[in-house]
């Protein structure tokens, strides 16, 4: 069955103003669905959405929200009240970068706002509605950093667990329902957020690019590869291999080293 | 060195009313410090704290906090701002239970804010005065349910992810600092919490038993034997065997597998 008759017409993507949300929202409109783009900036928006409806022929809306606002969840839900959201992923994250208790509480209240407590209530709205229509799907955006502690974003790795669990959990609750849901464990990936918080040069990148980095474009069509496998999908096979020889090490050896790792890059 | 003077005089329990916080607070007693019982009911508290001075000559103090207000973390803060808190512990949870469709918004913003916000504001907090004298300890309880997703508990599992992977990175960033940190894997444990939610019979109870299940004692006694070797720590081997051999298995096997458990205890 095609993508769009087996999820639904509407896609929602929050976090879709640049990088990775507008990959997947290219990719759900590649596969026929109209698409609502969430974001802080109208005007990004604007632009992925033309590009979109240009490039596919769908239609496109959207609704610039800042997701770190208290009422966040429930505008994203009354913005699509009259629609079939059919595949719903949530990409937007706060990313608290610096060591945990240089970092304002602000910013980790945030942190727990934009990347734990929105995701549920959204999640649980449209899941609610696509159970009763028997079909749905739903992809959270964790990454490589919910599967061991890490060093300069501790509260934002720990956020990305609680999506992974989330979404793991909820894909047994779901299952056979006809909604898939699954946690997308996410790897280096030279979106223009990452770009701006680090200097990318061509020597960075041909290094990031030999330790497995992805374009944005390449993780998105990733998980639309994968999407549908199970609780938990991964950007690559490596983080995936990664995960599984880590589990047999002591976790002290994991942990240190992948700080190490970050450190090099955002220390 | 001992135990009260590696890590400081006074040790703040959160959650610890009664079964396994009350069980942490008492092994800390036992190992010379005074302690701090946080939980919602003055009334339990004081019985505790009442048991702990008798058996350990120890000093108590109890503050009677809902940790799920609003400004429940600076409220522990300021009740222990004239004690230098060399030990703490994070024992407290909103254990929501249910499909998570079924779970009320409130209770799942509930979930967020006493797993996750409140452990993470107090820790830090905490840990700030903690590397300033250069010595203490903080556990932030963790569970089995962290480790894949949690059918019926899929939030709270979640919210247990979180802790654990904060608790991870922050040893991380922490190394060094004479502060030692870790998220504790709890399993299934024989807490008075538990058996208000199942109808334990000498029958089940035997089953759980011998399926590794825990007194609130055997747990506590174990923190204190794995505290500061490391970013985790089992409440038993059993655990954490089965997180090693779990990460080689399709993620579909292990958490529906989980799943199926889940449901025969609380379905």
């Amino acid at each position: 069955m095609e993508f769009k008759d087996k999820y639904g017409p509407w896609a929602l993507i929050a976090g879709a103003s640049e990088g990775l949300g507008a990959a997947f929202a290219m990719g759900a409109a590649q596969r026929g669905c109209n698409v609502v783009l969430v974001a802080r900036s109208d005007s990004k928006l604007a632009t992925v959405a033309g590009e979109i409806e240009r490039t596919h022929g769908v239609r496109a809306r959207t609704l610039a929200i800042d997701l770190g606002e208290p009422n966040a969840a429930s505008r994203v839900v009354v913005g699509v009240e009259d629609l079939e959201i059919g595949f719903f992923v949530y990409n937007a994250a706060a990313e608290p970068r610096g060591l945990l208790l240089d970092t304002p509480d602000e910013a980790l209240m945030r942190n727990v706002h934009i990347n734990c407590a929105v995701p549920t209530l959204i999640t649980k709205a449209l899941a609610t509605k696509m159970v009763e229509r028997g079909r749905g799907g739903i992809g959270l955006c964790s990454s490589g950093g919910a599967l061991q502690g890490l060093r300069l974003f501790a509260a934002y790795g720990a956020a990305k667990a609680y999506e992974l669990l989330l979404a793991e959990g909820l894909w047994d609750e779901l299952r056979g329902s006809g909604v898939d849901v699954m946690g997308y464990v996410i790897g280096t990936t030279l979106t223009p957020t990452f770009r701006r918080e680090r200097n990318v040069t061509p020597e960075v990148e041909a290094a990031l690019r030999a330790a497995g980095a992805q374009s944005p474009e390449e993780c998105a069509a990733r998980f639309f590869d994968v999407f549908g496998g199970g609780p938990r999908g991964y950007a690559s096979d490596r983080i995936g291999e990664k995960f599984a020889a880590d589990a047999q090490r002591p976790r002290a050896e994991v942990v240190a080293a992948m700080g190490e790792f970050m450190q090099a890059g955002f220390g």
